[in-house]
């Protein structure tokens, strides 16, 4: 636990003008009396933020706010911020077994809060997703494999590049008209994709009966009209 | 890292005929070369598993598949699994930075799986929502919460507490006539949301400028046609 006056204080950035996921950090601040900077909200605020999500900061570049400065350390998503501030400020059990239940219990109400946004903002409607969402997450992932590589996170192969290889063999399947438009703009994930899938491990389980194939109902299923115009 | 030939297999436990989310968690387990049982695709398997999501195992009862058994422990949550074996497994960065950095990427991308599933699958839909998913998750936490109480994740506040709040008080604004039909059903998250509401901290908070006032442009945005009719 972190004595509170011996530390500099955090920097939480988020949208000004709503409570949002911004505020289920801010409530564990608050409850830790941490000192706290709410960044965005001050002059100049907006601008910091943006430059940080827009990769000008060292390290990994958020996806989106919320996200915390710790020191060096910008920590991004919600529950994944929750975790580190849990854990340093004692707002969590000690135990793996209640670290991580906790941790679950939180990413189950993180898909909740994202169900109760979905029903005034869903973002997942066809053209949409084809159109805008898959270019920017899919952006957004090669370039921190172009700043990282070989893997996501570096030198060595994590559960983010199975994760990775995954999502485009879906998308591949269920959008292969997207996929092969954003081809040149994909090429690391390209290669990571095929890289993962070559592994000897990898390769024997993908050669097996315990890989199911790809179908029209699981997460990426391919239903033409959905995909992209030829 | 655990040596595979000394540890009891793993159990998970996924829907039997989709790749879906338990892909992400086969893929580490293959890669990782960890034995496991992929229960639901075993005869009797898929009661198994509902008998586990109903509560009927020891501990935090899981909100929905994937989830894997490893020895007592159940851990549920897609990128919470990856957590737990990536440590274990060698999967993970084994600094603070890069394990929170890893996590944080794993989180991006169940995000993004989240909205390809929406592609085809929306739940965020009014009515559905009201009537069905405020419902579904509500009961599950009052239900966590009465087995473990006075807090989520027992005898002391942890940062899943300060997120009932949240969620309780966003409800509240958001849908007051469905939560009000609720009532009797959350009387332990309405107990919950008035004691973190009053802890000193907390309470000092939320008379201050710091808190945000609800508005339309949250997460929670009050469309009295959203609600349940009077």
């Amino acid at each position: 636990v972190v004595q509170a006056g011996a530390m500099k204080p955090y920097e939480l950035y988020y949208w000004p003008s709503i409570q949002g996921r911004g505020e289920l950090v801010r409530l564990a601040l608050e409850e830790a009396a941490a000192p706290y900077v709410d960044v965005a909200r001050t002059p100049r605020g907006m601008s910091a933020m943006m430059k940080l999500i827009a990769g000008h900061g060292s390290g990994l570049a958020p996806f989106a706010p919320p996200f915390l400065k710790a020191g060096a350390l910008v920590v991004a998503q919600t529950a994944n911020i929750l975790l580190y501030l849990g854990e340093r400020h004692g707002l969590a059990p000690k135990a793996d077994a209640g670290r991580l239940g906790a941790h679950q219990l939180q990413l189950t109400a993180m898909d909740f809060v994202a169900e109760a946004h979905d029903v005034h903002h869903p973002v997942g409607a066809g053209l949409y997703f084809v159109g805008e969402r898959i270019p920017k997450f899919l952006g957004y992932f090669e370039g921190v494999l172009s700043k990282n590589g070989p893997f996501m996170m570096g030198p060595r192969l994590t559960y983010v590049d199975l994760t990775m290889f995954q999502i485009v063999a879906g998308l591949d399947y269920a959008f292969p008209r997207t996929m092969k438009r954003m081809n040149r703009k994909i090429a690391g994930l390209r290669a990571l994709h095929d890289r993962v899938k070559a592994r000897p491990r990898v390769a024997r389980y993908l050669a097996s009966e315990r890989r199911l194939a790809f179908n029209e109902h699981g997460i990426f299923r391919h239903y033409p009209e959905l995909d992209l115009a030829r």
